[in-house]
């Protein structure tokens, strides 16, 4: 399985513990995004493909990554898609991942963190959600699309919380500590601080949309 | 005008450097919420309110936010509101709050971030939002009413960005460095990365729903 880290800008100190810990599979490549591609170099990691406009860097951290990756992608710095965006597209079209973890997501810019949770609803993203987490320090997303899932515990994350990214009309929530009879809504609600009945899985029913899966630790 | 800081349990790292360095006028009065009590309190900070269900703090920790703040408010452990929606809700309505500013909200729970952001869109905070600003480290985060709304450049956030929080039909950006035309999407998008034209205001356009705005700094 080919299962690519795709490190983002955001600050090393909400990274999880170990960069590996809490996913299901062996990282087996690296792909940085702008300043994420020089915070691996200085893990001791060399991304394989290096994506951004790299506006943020200073000169010299620009050519230190420039010299240790081989396969550099320059983004205009005006342009449509996020970095991110372009990072995820590199890893799945041209790297052909079979799954894809995000580091760095969290704890920078804002606009970036919701560009990287509501990029999973645009047609040309949404195949690639269930093969997709974002992980934190404190966090663990996943991303379901309809008609049914099932939703299993993980160790060391008691709470899950579930995000409608998208308008629902019948959403439920069975086998959960707070089940949630059918509910409708044209906007994104958090239901927050949601726990698993044992080791047993939650059910998430809906018809259209999809549905982001917050695992969290205090 | 009564300006109450509400300061939830998000890691001290992602606060801004000086605590009122960003905002437009003075914090009044502070509310707690659950372990961002305790964090006031280490900064020689008593909040007049402490708002929680304080599950996540010792009990010599508890025992220090009891003895220093006189209005302790007891939210039930199984409940459907979060903490920072008891929290808002105890700043505008029982403490007749003019602004609230929220801080901690990011770097912890993210299925708590996405609560703090969805929540404006509820109908009984929806009138308090424009009084509302988010911030941390690298984000002031201003929620926007429809029918038009100018958005001001702030010294030190050289990038901005807007979400609809929801649904959309007819969003328009105007006088700013990537305009937008009217624009319909039935969920999210994050337009990230917008800049201001020199000191000119930003003007947004929508029929309905709410916009967030989301000013950032790498």
């Amino acid at each position: 399985m080919k299962h690519i880290g795709l490190m983002l800008g955001g600050p090393e100190e909400l990274w999880p513990a170990q960069l590996a810990s809490d996913i299901d599979a062996p990282i087996t490549a690296w792909v940085g995004v702008d300043r994420g591609s020089l915070r691996l170099l200085e893990r001791g990691i060399t991304p394989v493909t290096a994506v951004g406009d790299y506006d943020s860097l200073k000169p010299a951290e620009r050519h230190r990554v420039e010299h240790a990756v081989h396969d550099m992608r320059y983004a205009p710095p005006e342009k449509d898609d996020t970095d991110s965006e372009l990072g995820l597209q590199v890893a799945f079209e041209d790297l052909r991942a079979d799954a894809v973890t995000i580091f760095g997501a969290t704890g920078g810019r804002l606009d970036h963190l919701l560009v990287n949770l509501f990029m999973m609803a645009e047609p040309r993203f949404k195949a690639y959600a269930p093969h997709i987490a974002v992980v934190d320090r404190q966090n663990l997303i996943r991303f379901f699309l309809p008609p049914a899932q099932l939703v299993w515990p993980r160790t060391g994350y008691p709470y899950i919380g579930f995000v409608n990214l998208t308008p629902v009309t019948d959403f439920s929530i069975r086998n959960a500590k707070y089940p949630l009879m059918p509910f409708a809504s044209d906007y994104p609600v958090s239901w927050a601080s949601n726990e698993f009945l044992g080791e047993q899985p939650i059910q998430i029913l809906f018809s259209k949309g999809i549905i982001a899966g917050i695992y969290s630790k205090d």
